[in-house]
C-alpha cells in the first residue's frame, strides 16, 4: 500500500511522543525514519519503529535525553549519548561541528551510548545542504565475516559521504556487507532463495537458503576490499567513541540491550575556491552523461537513484507492507486509549 | 633476482641525489619506493624511480621543493606542493599534523601540485607510530569506468587507514580499482591474459586481452559500493585541495606534465581511555585466531601480509625485474660518469 509521506510522519511522531518523546525529538527520530521510506531503505524505515518504542518503554532509550556534549580538544567532541534516540544526539553533535568548523576547518564528533542512527545519508546530505563535506560512520553488532573467514564478527559498518557541488551533492551511503541482513530477513519471508555469494550458514558453509543465513554471517562486499574498509571502520570508530567492538555490540536490532555502538561524524570546509562547486558539478554531469554499459541503464552518481525515488514518492507516497501499517495503527489506537483512560 | 633493502635505498638516494635531490629529500623518497618493494607492491617502486629521474631533468619535479605549507584554519593545513617529491611535501605536512593535532583532535592537510606518493600505507603507518589514527587519500588520472559506465572517467583514487592497536596497527591500503594498472601492464608484458571482470576495452566491452584493457578502463571493485567509494574519494580530495579531476589530471604516471592531482592527509586522537588499544589488539587476535573458509589461509587483518612480506624481504631481499635493475645500475654509472667529467 502507498502512504504518503504526511501521513507516515504525523504517525510515527505521534507515536513517539505518546512514548514520552519531547516534540522536538520525536519529529527528528520520526523524519529520520521517514526519510529512510521516501528513498527506499525501508529496512531502516517504519519498520525500526516498534522496537524504538518497546526501547522506551523498557527504560533501554532516554527519550528526552540529547547527549552530553563536550569539546575535548578545539576540533574533536566528544558525545555521551545517554541512551538518547541516535537522530537527537547525532544531528546535536552535527550543529555544533557545523558552528566550529569555520574556526578549525575540519571537526569531528565521537559518539558512544547513542540508539541507532538509521539512514546515514540523511545526516551528512543536510551537511552538504549547508556547503560543507561530511561523513559518518557507524559501528553495530557481528554480522559480518571476515574475508576468508565463516564467524560473523564484523559489524556491518556503514559509512556515508556527502560532497556539495553546485548542482545536487553526491550522496555516498553503503554498509560494508554486501547486502543488509534486513535483505536476508525479507527473502526468509519471501520464501525466496539469496543469490550465490551473500552468506554463510552457522557452520561457515556459503548457502542460499535465506534461514540458514539469518543464523550464519553475511559477506563483506568486494572481497578483501570491502572486508579491509569494514575492519578499519570499525577500529577507526571504536578507538575514537571507546565504543564495544561488534562481537559486544548490542542494542540497534533487539530490545533488550542499551545500545553500545558508536559513530563518528565529521564536518569539512571544502576549499575556497570560486569555480570549485561548479567545477564539480560539471565533473558529476560528464559522468551521468557517460556512455552506458546497458542501454537501459544510464550511468549513476551516488545518490541520484535515492533522490529519484525521494521525488517520486513525495509526491504519489511510498510502498509499505501493509501488515506494519496496521500494527502501527493499532499502537497508535492504543495509545490513545490509554491517554483517554 | 633479489635486491637488498640497503643496496636499493642506496642505489635511489644516490641516483636522486645526483639528479639534483637535497639529501634529505633523496633519502625520503628513496624509502617511499624502498618500502612499497619491501611489502610486496613493485608497482609503486623502484619501477618509477627513472620516471621520477626523468621528470626532474625534464623540470616538470622540483628536488629542492618542500611545499608551502599554510594553515588557512586552527586545523586545517593548506599544502600548495610546488612541484616537490610527494613524500616530501606529505611527510612534511604530516609532521606538522602531528604537533597541531594535539590542541585541534583533529587536522588535515589538502595538498595539489606534489608528485605521486607512492604507496599510501606508507604514510599512515607512520602516523600510527605515534599512537594517532592516519587516514591519506590520492586522485589521480582517469583510468576507472564508473559502474555501469564504459569510458575511464574516474582515478584509482585510493585510500589508506591506520589505527594503532596495543599490538600491530590496523593498516589498510586499497585502490579502488579491482586491480592497478600497473597489474595490466604485468600481463601484458608476461602475455597472459587477465582474468574476466578485471576491464573493459576502449570500446567499453569486457575484455581478457591485457594489450586491448591497456587502452580500456579498470573496473572499480565491489560493483557499485566501490564505483561509490571511488567517486567520493575523487571529490572529496578535489573539494579540499582544489586539484584536477581526473580527466584532467597528469604527471603520475608520464614524464610530459607537471602534477596536478590531489592529497587529503587526517591525523586524529584516539580517544584517550586506558584499555582501549589493548582491547584493538585482542579484538585482531580474535579475527586472526577465527576459523578460515581455506584451512591453508588463515584469516588476515590489513596490512598483516605486507608486514609478513616485509619481514622476509628484510632477511632475504625482494625479488626484482632483473631487467629494470640493470638500468638504475646503467642510469647510475652514466650518472658517475658525468660527474667525473
Amino acid at each position: 500500500m502507498k502512504i504518503s509521506e504526511q501521513g507516515a510522519f504525523d504517525l510515527a511522531s505521534r507515536l513517539l511522543e505518546a512514548h514520552g518523546a519531547p516534540p522536538e525529538h520525536a519529529a527528528l527520530q520520526a523524519r529520520a525514519l521517514v526519510e529512510a521510506e521516501l528513498k527506499g531503505h525501508p529496512s531502516h524505515g517504519l519498520l525500526r519503529l516498534p522496537r524504538l518504542l518497546a526501547r522506551i518503554d523498557r527504560g533501554l532509550l532516554a527519550p528526552g535525553a540529547t547527549g552530553l556534549h563536550h569539546w575535548t580538544a578545539s576540533a574533536r567532541l566528544d558525545v555521551e549519548g545517554e541512551d538518547g534516540f541516535g537522530p537527537v544526539v547525532a544531528m546535536t553533535a552535527i550543529r555544533q561541528l557545523e558552528q566550529r568548523v569555520s574556526q578549525t576547518g575540519i571537526a569531528v564528533a565521537a559518539v558512544r551510548n547513542s540508539n541507532h542512527l538509521g539512514m546515514l545519508a540523511w545526516y551528512v546530505e543536510q551537511v552538504a545542504a549547508g556547503g560543507r563535506i561530511g561523513i559518518a560512520m557507524s559501528s553495530s553488532e557481528a554480522l559480518v565475516h571476515p574475508h576468508g573467514g565463516t564467524r560473523a564478527l564484523l559489524g556491518t559498518n556503514p559509512i556515508a559521504i556527502a560532497v556539495p557541488t553546485a548542482g545536487s551533492p553526491l550522496v555516498l551511503d553503503l554498509a560494508t556487507s554486501i547486502v543488509s541482513m534486513g535483505k536476508i530477513h525479507h527473502h526468509a519471508a519471501m520464501g525466496q532463495p539469496i543469490p550465490e555469494g551473500w552468506a554463510l550458514d552457522a557452520s561457515g558453509q556459503p548457502t542460499t537458503d535465506p534461514v540458514q543465513a539469518r543464523a550464519g554471517a553475511l559477506t563483506p562486499f568486494g572481497a578483501a576490499k570491502g572486508y579491509g574498509l569494514g575492519i578499519a571502520i570499525e577500529l577507526w570508530v571504536a578507538a575514537m567513541a571507546g565504543s564495544a567492538l561488534a562481537p559486544d555490540v548490542r542494542g540497534t536490532l533487539d530490545a533488550d540491550a542499551v545500545c553500545n555502538k558508536g559513530d563518528v561524524l565529521i564536518v569539512i570546509e571544502p576549499a575556497d575556491s570560486p569555480d570549485l562547486l561548479a567545477r564539480l558539478a560539471d565533473y558529476l554531469d560528464v559522468i551521468r552523461a557517460s556512455p552506458s554499459a546497458d542501454a537501459r541503464s544510464p550511468v549513476r552518481v551516488p545518490g541520484d537513484l535515492a533522490q529519484q525515488r525521494r521525488s517520486e514518492a513525495l509526491m504519489r507516497g511510498f510502498d509499505l507492507d501493509p501488515a506494519l501499517w496496521a500494527e502501527l495503527q493499532a499502537l497508535d489506537r492504543s495509545t490513545s486509549l490509554n491517554l483517554e483512560g
